[in-house]
């Protein structure tokens, strides 16, 4: 496609006799992918050429040539006119050689004092800055519509299961509330990064530090970067920000994949508690029966992409000396990736709880099959005077009865309960009853109706808050 | 780009009320990437189409048609004609539905017996197939550089490494078929791969096998594949044959990245022992002296996204139920980034190391550096009775005299040597002689010039026969 | 514990001035876990012995001293009455050490020719080979267990599943029979995984061979390894073996943990599929009526870390040159811990399924809550002339009616399955039986009674044949 | 060795008629590995029991004879008196029994309020952030060693490189700085974690939270916890902290490879930049010349079973429904494995590089190799009024030249270097020398004196500020 470009062309090309092989070209270019980063390689070329006229490298009207000659080649991408040229390799080689043709020599002027390396750094800081934002927004989104259904849901009761196997009731409001604190925590982390990340790299040159008397203060902050480098040959080697933002990206999925994973059992039949929304299902063209949780699926499946990204630039990164090298080119194809993924998941899945219409009988009926106030009884019981594990041990019996006879603990009549222990009273059945199970449980964070209407709150002020900033 | 297909168009519409969300769609869609597929599906459906015709399930015209619909499908794909429609979500819809444009209504037969799990699995499985057949040349390919610049270089001697220090003299065509060795493996890992790959799932349809009296056999002959499946809810839920493959890709990665990693520190002045040709290297915009490695340093880092895929596509079969779960559809773009990364660096390196230039001065001066004969004067010693222990203290002693008097080993005197120990005499120059030391092993698979010969021929026979199947 | 070395003590101590750092010694010493070597050892260094005395390089006398030597050694070890010392670093130089103090000054010759790195080589290759072989046991094993079960189940009949979502009736022994499918073909990875790996490295000494006139064909034969190293470089750092092992222990994991994801929801009562022996399950001590697939979860919770083992590995090898390098070293744990984790997990899991009591009443249930005729009734409408979209389409409307309604295809008269479609006959009845559904599916691999017969006849014959040889 | 419990002394054993089957036992017990969390353990319990009394559950009486008696657990098992019984299942177990036999029945109501869950959580979390305090503390150390060396060697020259190639000089104390701002970075990241771990889960018992009064925020403070969970089903199956502190420990090993690799590198006598400290290197009992960088290589190795502890333990956290499953037990052996590689590396790390011994002449000897100042020539061209891409290309020649020639830019005559362009003068001598290259780049962060000198003071006034706290 794009016609290789003579070696006496490539700005390196002094000592090289011969010209690249045509399938390295292919091999190495990464114009490709790293087009991405246009907006961040100008607004940084623009910063950069205001700073140099800052200082007295450049005149004044030399970096305002080069600012209008950045602005158009912005508009062009934009427009959809640019021609990429995959002979230039890379994002920054296409906007700089576009600018030179634009504005003449003084294009060449804009590189002063700047490497690629530190060039390709700040592009890269930029994009994962930015990212980080749009991921963080999205959570809360997630978190917000988790909080509305919660809302809905506080006297929903279904299992609470551990091992897959009915546990104790808890509401629908409480099990929504728990993925609420996993997406906060993911919030917490993605700050945590962000800041980290928000670091300016301009200055370090290729590696040594520049030459010119730049002030690479003044660059961070019209960037909106929160710091500048500290070493220069740290600061074209590290990648750093993109490990931690890949790791908190495979966090985010581990937690959506559980989530999945519960929407997906919960539609089978042999659940039913939730139904799907069309928009979030697809059939099936054979079987006319079918409604299948694609999307909750496909997310799920999406966790082990986002965790292979995290692993492959794991051990891109092990072992290399200081400072660049062209491994690291291979930071930018898993982060794109891992953005994409992570912010249309969280996105799609904030959608989909939106939607999601729950079924308050199936899991009632869920409650029952499941003896799930078995944990009441024999609390009963020790209340009684019995001790704890011989009331576990009556339970134990009465649940193995009434499973025999297909029947709830509830089913029993006092005669037959009485069997199992004679100082089983009336007033039993006040306790069997599942929503006295859960309003027992009022410690704090626990399921008990004041602590959920608590945590909403809690939640919601944290949205609330973080919204003010 | 692609207009939203509404609800009432999609084959499994029937009981669907609301559309699918936009974002969904696009969350969903697999024709992106999946296209790459096309090629298989169309040879996979004109051998059902004929099988059908076989069987009586078509008429011989139906096929016919068919078949040739097929072709021009094919044609417009190859010739760029073809419009394809993110709407119709893959690869499958958009061939089929222009079959259906093309020849009318007998369009819709093509997919009698067979459902949408098992053309997946089918087209896959070929695609597989083939890439593993690609490897396996370029695997050849590279074995065959290797040994070309092995039989060049019998006799240039450098260090053999342990611990990257100095351990024994070693000629460099036994360094270099070390990496033959690897690679032969990486072969016949490759062709057990794709012998357990090559079976045909066409029949199982959805899961449970097809109701038609399909002849499974003859469309696995036509297409070049060895078996058909055993179990119809493992042919459409089996991704074995996508993990081996990304295993064996791994494989071979990694030893790519062992020799990219010598390549690139050979070429550091320290070492000295390689140039790089100027087609295989690059330059810098701002350091004139410098010629970077950098294609043996990005196929060091494409290890990682390597992996990456295989982490990835383990942690998505993880703990997926039977049969088909939509999970499944992450495996293609793993496996499609694998087969390019694993085919370019191979054939790569095949040329890299085609075009290496080789410095026996440099190695020469490496071996005096790291006195490479220590070993030789410890096993002189043992020779004249010394019990090796003693022997290996007393080689330490005169190593450690030469080191702080700045030369080698064989640059010491008779006498100088004789403090050490008396019982060494004249004829300790000729074992102190590098070359001596590799004649001194000829065991089968050593570094002596006779097993070395020995060694190329052995692999240039291996390479040989395998040409003749 | 282990009093420190004095550094004149060490083997290869001549050039140092200070003894190692005393956490640098715990931090390098492999003794506490590379004894699990010692009878790989013991057994390579009698048939060095031998081999030794053949090629006249030791007297017959002194191989027979040191060949009893071992075997004391071993019987030591076996009686628990060796003392393990961590300051001899490994398992090769505790049982060296202690031959020697057994053998005196003749222990030291046993060296002859061999360095640590092919020893510890030879060690492991037949290590890991040992261990494959226990692994294709254990998985035959499982395979029996399945295969009885299948053959108990063939009329049994329960919802296959795609997406989670009932799809097409199929038998239980069809189901467990997919799961035979995967576990012959780890099988077939084991023997070539084992093939590959059973492959002597001694001769090739530190890593440019011996300069002894050893016979490494016969100490392969003795051993009973299929081969000999053809490069000494390769042989000393060659870890394929490891990787490929652990690669195929991955696989088994991942198919383990597909079929503990079943039982774990079939272990719910919401699906009631299974009922858990209690020798694999346990109880909780609070809630009286749990009976938790703690086995089932564990199993597919260690998959994580046989993936992990795998990954650590590939990470272990990227990018190092050759030859040997002290990172190989950790190679052993992770393989030990996935050895211990595959052969015992498949072993259990082998036991649970022969245990495992299903409940052919609750998939019954199941059957007639998802629809499983669905298909059947959209072919029966394609019989009697309809369009397959059409019939898909009305298929959908009685569905929707049927769920409206809380019945069951079936349970519909006739009169109402004909307000869909006037073709609807009384025959209908007979199509919407489960049995007939998968009666019509006798496709090879498909789930019919006379196909399933034949798969478990076909995977029978696999277990006989291997067996034989 | 442990004899298999009878099924009625299980706590859980209500219902149960058959015991567990033997390899169970050993699959599913935790005692072997968990014991670690003793201290843990019997700390959690003692503030329990005091709250216990405090909110009137227990009377003063009795949590003072359960503190006693876990007191005396303690002991027993730091004197080594206690025995570990695997048929108990767990650390918990263990100790909750031991307890009883010392105090008697009383020792059953410390479990009031609490389950297995929440109280393997505590313990866990506990554990966690102990260790991560260890974790800040090494790499605290390791920052000072690197610190102290930079201090001394701000005048030390030698080659920065990129891609492995020289590309510009640097001091040496600038290239130990980048490392200081990887461990100053990792620092922080363990903080964060450090801080979202510390939360206590008392009381959420199994997973819905507890039915008594329990006051979790006094038992955090008394354990140092700075905050309580927020919702019960969440405490029980939440491991982001381990997750997160896998990712973290990962990361400081990358860093640590990194500096290994280097470590390595400059041992190799093509380099001889650093003499390894006898305490951290090995010799070789066959090579009498080798000194091995054995303790830089094993911990660039176990780089790999790092990644791969947080691979497992991702891939077990997937798709995980709620709460607790068992799958969770397996959060354990990777953290302490990763743990104990951590700190042990962390620490070795800092004390090798305190006593690395640098070679100041061999690294001036690399920058003439390399020619380092080939940048200067070219700035100073452009100094001359030549654009700089000329100036980039007469350098290029220049260095031919001299590499041909054998020798170094500055041993260039004049009147050779005015060959290349007659605008080069006698200044240009001045320009060549290499701490004048060095002195050029004193933009902060840079490798220019005056900007080392504050890069020290600035990572000295951050430990001094961290120490203070």
């Amino acid at each position: 496609m794009a016609s290789s470009k003579n070696k006496q062309e490539k700005l390196w090309g002094g000592r090289f006799k011969q010209s690249t092989a045509p399938l390295v070209e292919e091999y190495t270019v990464s114009e490709t992918y790293d087009r991405r980063l246009y907006a961040q390689d100008i607004a940084g070329s623009k910063a950069h050429a205001r700073m140099l006229a800052r200082q007295g490298v450049l005149t004044r009207d030399e970096a305002q040539i080069l600012v209008d000659g950045l602005d158009q080649v912005a508009r062009e991408i934009q427009e959809g006119t640019f021609v990429w040229r995959a002979d230039l390799e890379d994002v920054h080689m296409n906007i700089e050689n576009r600018l030179t043709e634009i504005v003449g020599s003084v294009g060449q002027k804009l590189h002063t004092g700047r490497s690629r390396n530190d060039q390709v750094a700040l592009d890269f800081r930029l994009c994962v800055v930015e990212s980080l934002q749009t991921w963080e927004r999205a959570l809360k989104g997630l978190v917000e519509s988790l909080l509305e259904q919660a809302r809905n849901h506080q006297e929903t009761l279904l299992p609470g299961y551990t091992h897959m196997q009915p546990a104790q009731p808890v509401s629908l409001a409480h099990h929504l509330l728990a993925y609420c604190q996993m997406f906060c925590r993911d919030v917490q982390r993605v700050q945590d990064c962000a800041r980290r990340a928000s670091v300016s790299p301009l200055g370090a040159a290729a590696l040594a530090g520049t030459t010119y008397p730049l002030d690479p203060d003044s660059v961070a902050q019209e960037l909106g970067l929160q710091g500048v480098f500290a070493n220069s040959m740290d600061a074209v080697s590290d990648r750093d920000f993109v490990l931690e933002s890949l790791f908190v990206g495979s966090q985010i999925m581990a937690h959506l994949s559980r989530l999945c994973e519960e929407i997906i059992i919960w539609s089978n039949p042999g659940f039913g508690f939730i139904r799907l929304p069309d928009a979030f299902a697809t059939g099936s063209s054979i079987m006319p029966q079918k409604k299948n949780p694609d999307v909750a699926e496909l997310m799920r499946g999406k966790t082990g992409r986002v965790y292979g990204n995290l692993m492959g630039m794991l051990t891109t990164m092990k072992g290399l000396p200081l400072a660049y090298n062209r491994d690291m080119q291979e930071d930018k194809e898993p982060f794109f990736d891992t953005d994409t993924t992570v912010t249309m998941s969280v996105t799609i899945m904030g959608q989909m709880v939106e939607a999601l219409m729950f079924n308050p009988e199936a899991m009632h009926a869920a409650l029952r099959k499941g003896f799930l106030n078995a944990t009441e009884l024999a609390d009963y019981l020790v209340g009684k005077g019995i001790p704890f594990r011989q009331a576990h041990h009556i339970t134990g019996n009465a649940v193995a009865y009434a499973e025999k006879n297909n029947k709830c603990l509830e089913d029993c009549s006092l005669e037959e309960l009485q069997t199992f222990s004679p100082l089983v009273d009336q007033d039993v059945f006040e306790v069997l009853a599942y929503d006295a199970a859960v309003k027992r449980r009022e410690v704090p964070g626990g399921t008990g109706p004041r602590s959920v209407a608590a945590q909403i709150r809690a939640v919601q002020e944290w949205l609330d808050r973080s919204k003010e900033v």
